[in-house]
């Protein structure tokens, strides 16, 4: 393979264009402009978007669809396609003329033509569920990569299951300079090595220009070098010559390690005074430029026109897939797993998940643990574990903390994909976005764990979770000043208003060993959105007995009445609910009569109608009891509320010492109760 | 140098132990061991802790504090002192051991003797302000890392501002893998290397063992490789053998890049029989261990006694640099900018700071330019950066887009740190900290640019901003679904309410120029936190005209009045204040008179008085608007109010069809404003 160094890429953009537009015509360049001319038409007609990503990364696209991404049109589910995911989600339009043209149900011409307008599936950037061969949402750079080493992990374990009859594809990554210097990218990809995910292939469009201008503006990075020192083989091509991408695509599939491939390119290539520079990034050409761009490539077509022989050609693509996909339907079909197989990858639970769930809800309602809520999740896990096995775990390097690992989980490594946890390491991040990898992947339910307070650093593929609805569960521990000594850069204050305030999740913090479990059914029963479990390090006292029912399941309840009529409402979730009951038992020594109602989680207990929830909370007045920041009490307290919690960061001390410094107290419950009601 | 490979690593820890701790007895093992000792003895009186660092680290950080940080313990905040960072915080007690050994004030035995517990400056976390020889707050790993590069940048620009003679230090850092898997380490590393950072030099606690267990569970990476292709010099050694250590720092000394030193330890040095693994990582050794391994060290003293003549040697270290300081004082005072270091340093503002703000806001308030508030952010910078040296800005490749370069502002580049503009590529949290390093440090303020919604990809970063109470500028543009047609992934919705809940921080969403410039004029006065301005894409109207008072300042004003008696208050922030202004006119239309009230800070408008807030509220109706989830509006709204906003995510479509799509319209206030009314 030649090597990039022939081919004089030092130059400027416009006479590197020259010359490689001067290149004897093939029908890849004219594929290939197939989808340069819809990407300019598109953003024309938007009149805003990225053609420059689509323009620069016509050829490497063209040559990746045309020989080595495996799919099928007539059914972009098909569970063993291979997965492409365009990280620089920002050139959408390069998916969208992809999908297109190789003759997608649900991506017409009027599609394309209503491109980033209301109700169009060819929105700004990728969004999943616009349409079916849309793997993932991408735009927030480096996303999409690290989505992809989870697609990536998910079918080495799929395999493992299942077999390579059912399961064998490859995933393929475009990425831009901005997703590789996110530090998402490192995370991702030195997973990506260390569990030698041979079958991940990244086309990296190395096209030298950001925004800003000329990447040397602020990178220097050698970024073969980087990723070889992860464990990735690597390559570099000249990005507009078919044949260097096509055997460096052949390498990627003979490799033992992921496989990145630097594609040198001229970002918007065809524009004949804009090439090259960050002005066709992510901004129309305008007219005069587009139509230059025409006559630069030769392209004599009405806008929105692709003349019938490359339609035909992009067409036969799109059925490329289709012999391969029947006969692994026929393999499926004769298949001894082939109910698991298709319950799995349907993301329906067993028919039996429930029972250990229900035999331990009762064995804790009898038992009444002092344990932590962190130790009951461990419980609920090793009665969930067992009956689905589709629960893959892992933790960012707090595994002994977050108590996310049980028995009979062996670790998933490189050459060893079979098993159902992973050591993500410290990368948070990384962690969050391949749980939503292979959650999207399909025939996974993947949690992860980490501190609550370091949900800060995984937030971004967090809300990716949220945006597309996967059944991505969370087991984050240590979640207030109950964490003790390891002080304010460790208590999360602000992270339960932050989390409650992001639309489609569930922030779900159980007071005691029985909740724990409830929250645990509802995360696995949860199938469009993902589910956050906020859980002590301290151990609690039980405080329910009664497992008949999940009483969690309406978000909020009265979990002790008052005896007589109520005096107060006193209003607590997860640690602070004990607080709530040692307070009411107080109060009624007192003569006093309060009821403690349980709140583990908001977002279910706003969707109960009006009554159940004025029943819950209460006409009496409200005190809120939250070790965290009062805000968004409000909205449940009501403006004669009062809250117990804190009003900033926190300190370093054992924890009974800081809930007594901060006056989340009992006393504090009760001297508030006695201040409010005279 | 000799090669770590000579050394044999590769053997179990306990038969390594044993190997490096036959040497030859030296007084550097002992001042180590006299670490060492005081880290076993705080962290069995805390009853929890990190040990294993501090015992495995003692060697270099003894090297490197014996014979090379300049500092001087009689004056902690000496501006010309090296700063050093111990990334991996957990690992505090090396610190304190190490404040405490060098006598400085403030952190006496009685200190260590409270390490953990509430009020003791010897937090679990090294806690900036708690003592003056903390640089910074670290503990969520990667931040001290990538603070770190912070304050080298900004050695570097004051040196190229005051020259040589004024700034010449070196910032040196202690990072643990756990750091270095984090992404932001990436961000950062690249960066430094980018800018060539030569004057950074990161030990890195090269032990092989993460909580989980070997790291090698987890990874895999070459990281010298990884650190060679961001352009740093690296080298390994044998972390317990300070010939080598010294040799390596030497090196770092020379080196024209910034410099990795691979430190091969075995964590917990000393612990009979936890050395080596993850049992010495984050508890005590326990008191049995703790005996064995003083017998094992060699070390009879009680707890935390240290023998004079090691007392004696560490205080000579604390006072090594106290020649350099007084020759740097002299230097200073015959400084012919003198004046302008000491003010810049002490974060005072210039005299004449304010004028061409005052002129600006004139100017807007007369001229009242329909332009969106990220242009009038960039005016109000032009006004502000002429008269303010100490602004450096920046933005993570959205230049452009942000508008935060302004005329007369150079790049910084490596070889050329006097400009006062950063283009910090793709890397939206090594930014982040970046800017806490720079203000930490001292003599410049920060200003850093990204679209709102990437707050997400920083707010570890941010968080650490208001714990330290760090005057951080944030620039943060395409604000709301008003940034249009490049959708749900960029626009933010729960990202106001996410920060608003956050102790210490300032959000700022001005609604016009004359409020962007009081905002910005806020931003710059406050001194003990961070600042948010939150501002929109899209152009609006100016809705002020009187610029005498800065009504900004107390977070929230009646902007207009109602014309009679209120029937309603229509409470807005930043882009939909003109949509209040439009439904008021409309409804004066009606004969209905309603009061419009500009909220454009929060956490302003509640440290008013009740009295103003009520005033300001009123008694009517209330109706909220903001162009995002309404998650805290309650407090402003009351049980009754209504708030128009969005209720889920976003969507890709030009902006005005988005706000009519999601009803935030002038027409649907004043729908609801009827339907409130009657």
């Amino acid at each position: 393979m030649a090597d990039i160094a022939d081919l004089s890429f030092d130059r400027p953009a416009l006479a590197l264009q020259a010359e490689i537009l001067s290149r004897p015509m093939t029908t890849a360049r004219r594929m290939a402009d197939a989808l340069r001319a819809l990407a300019i038409d598109a953003t024309e007609q938007a009149r805003s978007g990225h053609p420059g990503l689509p323009m620069g990364m016509a050829d490497v696209a063209t040559a990746l669809w045309t020989r080595f991404h495996k799919f099928d049109a007539a059914d972009p589910r098909w569970p063993d396609r291979d997965r492409f995911v365009l990280s620089a989600g920002h050139g959408s339009m390069l998916l969208y003329a992809l999908i297109y043209l190789t003759g997608h149900d649900g991506m017409a011409i009027d599609d394309i033509r209503s491109f980033r307008q209301l109700h169009a599936p060819a929105a700004g950037h990728p969004e999943y569920g616009e349409h079916p061969a849309i793997e993932t949402t991408t735009g927030p750079l480096g996303q999409g990569l690290a989505t992809a080493v989870g697609m990536a992990i998910a079918e080495r374990n799929m395999a493992a299951r299942f077999g390579k009859s059912l399961v064998d594809h490859r995933t393929w990554v475009i990425a831009s300079d901005g997703d590789l210097m996110e530090g998402i990218s490192h995370e991702a990809a030195a997973l990506a090595g260390h569990l030698g995910l041979s079958k991940l292939t990244v086309l990296y469009d190395d096209n030298h220009v950001s925004i800003d201008g000329d990447t040397a503006l602020a990178s220097s990075e050698d970024t073969l070098k980087r990723f070889s020192a992860y464990g990735w083989a690597t390559k570099r091509v000249d990005g507009h010559d078919p044949a260097q991408i096509n055997a460096a695509l052949s390498f990627a599939v003979r490799s033992k390690k992921p496989t990145l491939i630097a594609c040198r390119t001229v970002i918007g290539l065809g524009a004949p005074t804009k090439a090259g520079t960050n002005a066709v990034h992510g901004a129309p050409l305008g007219p005069a430029e587009a139509a230059g761009a025409r006559q630069l490539l030769g392209w004599h077509e009405p806008p929105f026109s692709t003349p019938p022989d490359l339609k035909e050609r992009w067409h036969a693509v799109g059925a490329r897939g289709a012999v391969s996909r029947r006969s692994w339907l026929k393999r499926l079909a004769r298949h001894n797993q082939r109910a698991e197989f298709e319950r799995v990858t349907a993301g329906r639970l067993p028919d039996n998940w429930h029972e250990a769930m229900a035999a331990l809800k009762q064995a804790v309602a009898d038992e009444r643990p002092r344990i932590a809520t962190r130790a009951a999740s461990q419980r609920a896990l090793e009665a969930l574990a067992p009956a689905t096995p589709e629960l893959v775990g892992g933790s960012a390097d707090l595994t002994g903390s977050n108590l996310t690992l049980v028995k009979g989980m062996s670790a998933i490594a490189n050459g060893n994909y079979g098993g159902r946890y992973i050591h993500y390491g410290i990368r948070e991040h990384g962690m969050a976005a391949a749980a939503n990898g292979m959650a999207l992947h399909g025939g996974i339910i993947p949690y992860v764990g980490t501190f609550f307070v370091f949900t800060d650093y995984l937030r971004p593929a967090l809300r990716l979770a949220a945006i597309m609805r996967q059944r991505v569960i969370y087991v984050l521990t240590h979640d207030s000043i109950g964490l003790g000594e390891d002080g304010p850069t460790h208590q999360p204050i602000e992270h339960l208003a932050s989390l409650r305030a992001m639309p489609n999740l569930h922030v779900l913090r159980p007071a005691d060993a029985l909740e724990t479990a409830e929250c645990w059914e509802l995360a696995m029963r949860r199938s469009d959105g993902p589910s956050l479990l906020v859980l002590s390090r301290q151990a609690l006292p039980a405080v329910r007995i009664d497992a008949a029912e999940n009483r969690s399941a309406r978000g909020g309840y009265v979990l002790a009445e008052a005896d007589g009529p109520r005096q107060a409402t006193l209003i607590a979730t997860g640690s602070e609910v004990p607080i709530g009951m040692a307070a009411r038992e107080k109060l009624a020594g007192e003569g006093i009569a309060v009821a403690v109602v349980s709140l583990p989680c908001w977002e279910l207990f706003a969707q109960q109608d009006a009554t159940y929830r004025a029943q819950v909370l209460g006409g009496a007045p409200r005190i809120g009891i939250e070790a965290a920041g009062s805000f968004g009490w409000e909205q449940w307290l009501g403006p004669d509320g009062i809250f117990i919690g804190m009003t900033g960061f926190g300190a370093s001390a054992a924890y009974q010492d800081l809930y007594a410094h901060f006056g989340i107290t009992p006393d504090a419950v009760v001297a508030a109760v006695m201040r409010r009601i005279g």
